[in-house]
């Protein structure tokens, strides 16, 4: 071997590695806008709103006193301890301490799931359309992402029958989103259940990602740690401060994870990480006191008041959703009436309206051309006036 | 398959992950202090000095006008350009800030060099004793580790002739890291040189852990960035604000990648970690400005003199330790002299002297009964009570 090896080429995994596409979309719109050109943001999956203030004090107090050097690898006892009374207070459910992880993101406690529980080969069950970053971390796992296909039609609902069809020897895990980013769907107690329980009978380990807990509107915030019917020693309950409690830039999750796994996801929160941010435990402390939940609360009203609008503007426009989504704060949208896809109109939409959504590939290939996703993470006011630069831009399309 | 496979098993990789052992010492030491005894820490890894009072303010600044969003996956630019000029005025080589990615600690950067760059099967070189995460790192991207024994005769310096010896057809990199956890050895521009040729002459990646730069004492503080001379192509340098910089908890690094893997390295930020936490990012372009360098340069010259007080103390009581370490804070005692095991005396330390310690089992397995590491992570007046203490436990194992 001599030098004119390099330069090195990047493992052969990278190339099954997907970027965000958003993120392109992001680049061409700050392009747009250094230009000069004034552009509404309906891409990105943050919460317009900065991080309440009640967190942000108990943040800058942290620092202030000193509190600047590692915790223990998976967190804080008294931020597990305020999870634990959250639990019990919202869901009626005693959540030991030892069972929960404070997690760097729920991008953290993901990865460690995925490390923990797969061996090479081992198939993992997603649904599809889903979070885009899901079958990364199983491939990076050496596992096989497997797609289970939901539809519009049955309010792209996961249901026993498609798991059951997808189910082989290699089957491992079934990941489940609730409520789902980017269809907005939310699971019911029913549906959670019966679910949980046929995992239970094929052995297999169920992950909950409830990354947009507490954002359902007008449903049941149902939480797969109520699920003590079941056995619980094949249940990853993964959360994150990031969505309901607006502290996307603090990098804080968490995860409940069944009592076999306390110690392997310790060591890997060793290896990998080391520990949580600092300040951000102490902040999320703060996440759960009565006058930051009455803030979140109030924000929520406000992420429903926008799909209101939103889904009802689409809907004149011409765009077809056909369930009402139950929570999070996107709406998946149907665009085969305009004869274009998803790329396309998303082109159009930044160059003539000015407005940045996402297109559908970076939550399903096989709807990659006919959907987009609106992400309603701006007021009312912009919201408005998207649709307002939309409609003539969806004319010239005739 | 039924229910009867629950509790589900961890993947066969768990069992290859070792924890920190020094977890156990730490959390043996805290259950001492429960019961009221006061333990002196010399296990732990990090600066006993809060984060300097400039870095924390910038910090809190960020907090106060509202930095609470997302960054870019690999950082803001603004911290990338405060690096860049780092290297330009310490250095005095221009780094492009397009090859400069913030990460989550240096601990992102490390699992994300070994994710983009090795293939199932690919060999690494690691210096042993070493950090004892690299070896799980590796492992967790389908690597193997492989072992470059060095030795305290020569300063526990890796060679060309270590390097050579270990090379087959499936080495893909080796790691460096300079100065060492646990030796604290410095490697000089020439040794550097020399390395960074018989690497790029194999075509092998060299990844540089800097995480310690700055901390050195009385030695040239060289950086592999210079290494302008040779093919920078397969050169990874990776380095923290947590050590030098003294930012622990805040859980931000960075590194200096080929510009064949900005790409791909920038699509593993985007899937594991979105960005690296945005306060922090803040807090650490404070950290390259005069006044911070001033409080930091301060607290350099004190780690020198506690070095050099523990160093003498501890040659004095029996420990060998040949070379004088120049960098880090760290020393790597030889205990063969008492005639226990490296463990056991640790074990004594702590409840004798209630002095908290590392065994050498951390570091490496074939050291792993006749080392121990101290760290002078603690002030003059506390290594001098700790050596006070050690003394008569010591003559107790006569």
């Amino acid at each position: 071997m001599t030098a004119k090896e390099y330069p090195l080429a990047p493992a052969i995994r990278m190339a099954e590695i997907e970027p965000f596409h958003v993120m392109e979309m992001m680049a061409q719109a700050a392009q747009l806008e250094q230009q000069g050109r004034p552009i509404i943001h309906m891409e990105v999956g943050e919460p317009d709103f900065d991080t309440a203030e009640p967190i942000v004090k108990a943040g800058i107090t942290a620092l202030q006193n000193g509190h600047t050097h590692y915790t223990q690898a998976t967190g804080r006892i008294e931020l597990k301890q305020a999870i634990s009374d959250w639990y019990q207070q919202q869901h009626q459910t005693t959540v030991p301490t030892e069972r929960i992880q404070i997690t760097v993101g729920a991008s953290g406690a993901l990865q460690m799931t995925f490390w923990a529980l797969l061996d090479p080969g081992d198939e993992v069950l997603l649904a599809d359309p889903g979070y885009p970053c899901n079958q990364n971390f199983v491939r990076l796992a050496g596992g096989i992402p497997v797609s289970l296909p939901t539809e519009a039609e049955s309010g792209w609902r996961v249901t026993p029958e498609l798991i059951t069809a997808a189910l082989t020897n290699k089957t491992r895990a079934l990941l489940l989103a609730s409520p789902n980013n980017p269809t907005g769907t939310v699971m019911s107690r029913a549906e959670m259940t019966a679910i949980a329980t046929l995992c239970a009978d094929h052995g297999i380990a169920l992950i909950v990602d409830e990354i947009y807990s507490g954002l359902t509107y007008g449903v049941p915030d149902f939480s797969a740690v109520e699920l003590t019917e079941n056995p619980s020693a094949g249940r990853f309950v993964i959360n994150s401060f990031s969505k309901y409690f607006g502290m996307t830039g603090w990098r804080l999750g968490w995860m409940v994870c069944p009592e076999s796994f306390v110690r392997p996801l310790e060591k890997l929160a060793q290896n990998l990480f080391i520990a949580p941010p600092t300040a951000a435990q102490f902040a999320g402390e703060a996440a759960f006191k009565p006058q930051t939940i009455s803030i979140l609360e109030q924000r929520r009203e406000a992420f429903q008041e926008r799909r209101d609008l939103l889904l009802s503007a689409l809907r004149g426009l011409g765009f077809h959703i056909l369930a009402t989504p139950d929570g999070a704060f996107y709406l998946f949208a149907d665009i085969t009436g305009f004869g274009v896809s998803s790329g396309e109109l998303c082109k159009r939409l930044l160059n003539q309206a000015g407005v940045a959504i996402t297109p559908g590939i970076d939550f399903s290939h096989r709807l990659a051309n006919d959907y987009v996703r609106f992400a309603y993470t701006t007021d009312l006011e912009q919201i408005e006036r998207a649709i307002a630069k939309i409609a003539p831009a969806l004319k010239s399309l005739d």
